[in-house]
């Protein structure tokens, strides 16, 4: 049953072909990513062209400096992308992992296996990357794909589809199980989010208002992901040069990511002995440093943070710093401003950081050490699902078994009630 | 903090409480639950006297019959309800279990542990047997909670949710953490749906309607129980007697419930030697059978089934049944018309059986087993959160960890990227 609606047409195809990659065999997904890699290998002249058009429109609109590079595809990062797609031929298949099982008193066997989720939606802005990261995973774990990734984008996700299609479709699977619905435009994207039956669940990838859109009208069940205002606290018996180490490295290792910290909140008894050392440090690594009065009197050149700055995920060399007065006031700024991503503790007293593990409502709640370890590549997971910030379903860093669900398989021989 | 809005404020205080369960020890939350269920067994006649007022205004309405049950408390029903109360403490705390973890190469120790969501809520109708067990087992998985029972029942679930608050108090826990919002009314259910921040997951307990509003309209994630169209097929090889027991227990063990089979479907094979016998079973159970042009052949006195019978969930000693040529008819039948709850195989062959475990998309897929087996208790799970028909998070049958979400927990010395 196809429908003559050309949108629904689209889902219903993803669909179908979703169904034939559910119990395919590892063997045939990894043939269908390494098809995919070559393909973009071999296509380089071909995306970078698609991709020229999509920057040069770009520029004529005038978008920012930061959209266009993330916009830019060129050799090496096609390079790069296919690279990730190998990577993911070497990860575990979810699919057909028994979760759990038992025998019942009557002799039913049941387990509980590890299923595809069907189709998964992406909903994402201006980052061609994304088109081929999430058809990768999606392969892997089983499931079609439908991608919404932007008008500025457009021209060069039509190509990487194409490539993704013919690639399947190459080596004997359905080249339909990927799907763009970019022309639709913006209505495409709200009727993506209202799909429900067609689409099994929606991951929006990008800025914190897309993500929020996605949330509010999203019927079809979402993933929510990415958003980091991420603290450190530093207590009073933080070891000194371990407190700088982690606070640096949080903040000025790559700045623009999730999970770099963007709040600095420091003990009293520690502000004496460190706060002038911090500040020095991350101003001078370029950090424009703001902070609370008692901040403001210890570091000379702090600007005054107020309460939008608390509230501001900068993703950039900007830190805020508070002092406080204790550990309970720490916990109650991260409860008031946090996104629940990532915070950590640094301190040598062994109930601080058991009160912190235990009282923090974050994804990932740290001792001693840099949140900018909150990442799937770290955790071991092996691939850049999306470190998801919500609550049901996935918690933090998302491998592959998080884009699966589950059923229970009940093997009996003629049991009734 | 505290809200001015009425509302407002009774949420933020569920959710104060719930940070106070978060992390109270297992002995503790038995202790609360003990006092609730002592609160219900010494407090029957005041329950009794609240539940005559819902059941004598629930009369003048003109409300159903079936309704009016639903709605009853009588001595023996709380006094059930007290023992499930007290079923609920032998359970383990899913709560500080470990689910993963490892050491990174670098030292770096991580572990993903159970945490409560934090507050729980719940949109139902009619049935203040609800009230106790989502508050039961919410405070059992650490949770907060905040329940609309619908006006129906607005007079039992108000002396009810006392009761549970003054129970907690009485042992030194927060009776704050469970909440009711019926007197807000329709206006207060639209506002607990779009409760993103105050309510971490939502619960809709209740008719298809029900249920479809709360998905379509809630912001907050919701967990999507209940909705049963369930399907028994019975393949060319069904041994006879196996394949009687199982249909006639699928439909009339308990027909009300969301496991109890809808349509049976049979291979062309096997209707020559079973469908005869298996309507004449049905029939003399009660069970009004309608079917096919072939059903209605070879079965005297079964009515014609249409298009919109396929798509009925009865819920009552009626059974649709349809002759299908293959097991590729029984599937499309199945993928087109199941609520993807439960499908029942009955076969002797291997090869059928495997294909229907792997091709069917429902939450529970048996071989030779009877579709009433869907059920947490009998899975072993010991409490009945409910059966999730979605394929985020939890999926069939949920037990307690089904009430939990969780977070990593990493503990360094000093690490950084």
């Amino acid at each position: 049953m196809s429908s003559v609606d050309p949108f629904l047409a689209k889902l219903e195809r993803a669909r179908t072909a979703a169904k034939g990659l559910a119990n395919l065999t590892t063997t045939r997904k990894n043939a269908g990513l390494d098809a995919i890699a070559a393909a973009l290998e071999s296509a380089v002249p071909r995306i970078v062209a698609a991709n020229a058009e999509d920057l040069e429109r770009g520029e004529r609109n005038g978008i920012g400096a930061g959209l266009i590079d993330r916009l830019r595809l060129d050799e090496p990062r096609i390079l790069a992308l296919a690279a990730a797609v190998r990577d993911v031929i070497s990860l575990p298949d979810p699919v057909g992992e028994v979760v759990r099982g038992s025998t019942l008193a009557n002799g039913i066997a049941i387990s509980q296996v590890r299923v595809p989720f069907g189709v998964v939606g992406a909903i994402y802005e201006a980052r061609p990357n994304v088109t081929v990261d999430i058809a990768a995973l999606a392969l892997k774990s089983g499931n079609g794909t439908v991608l919404r990734g932007g008008s500025a984008a457009e021209r060069t996700n039509a190509v990487l589809v194409a490539l993704i299609q013919e690639a399947l479709d190459s080596v004997g699977l359905d080249g339909g199980a990927v799907q763009t619905v970019d022309e639709f435009g913006r209505e495409g994207a709200g009727r993506l989010m209202r799909a429900r039956g067609y689409i099994d669940v929606l991951i929006p990838r990008g800025s914190a208002g897309l993500i929020s859109t996605v949330v509010q009208e999203s019927t079809v069940p979402v993933i929510e992901t990415g958003s980091g205002l991420v603290h450190v606290y530093v207590d009073a018996t933080a070891d000194e040069e371990m407190a700088v180490a982690i606070v640096k490295n949080a903040k000025t290792h790559r700045p623009s990511v999730c999970n770099a910290a963007e709040t600095l909140l420091v003990h009293r008894d520690a502000a004496e002995r460190l706060l002038g050392r911090l500040a020095a440090e991350l101003m001078s690594a370029g950090v424009v440093v703001s902070g609370d009065a008692a901040t403001l009197v210890a570091v000379d050149g702090a600007l005054p943070a107020d309460e939008e700055t608390w509230a501001t995920e900068h993703h950039a060399l900007e830190m805020a710093i508070k002092v406080v007065d204790s550990l309970d006031e720490a916990l109650a700024h991260i409860e008031r401003y946090s996104t629940r991503h990532t915070e950590s503790i640094v301190t040598q007293d062994l109930a601080s950081a058991e009160r912190f593990l235990a009282e923090v409502d974050s994804a990932v709640v740290m001792v001693n050490a840099s949140t900018r370890f909150t990442d799937g590549g770290e955790f071991g997971f092996g691939a850049e699902v999306g470190i998801s910030t919500q609550k049901l379903h996935a918690r933090g860093p998302m491998g592959l078994p998080e884009l699966t669900s589950t059923k229970w398989l009940v093997r009996g021989s003629g049991q009734i009630r």
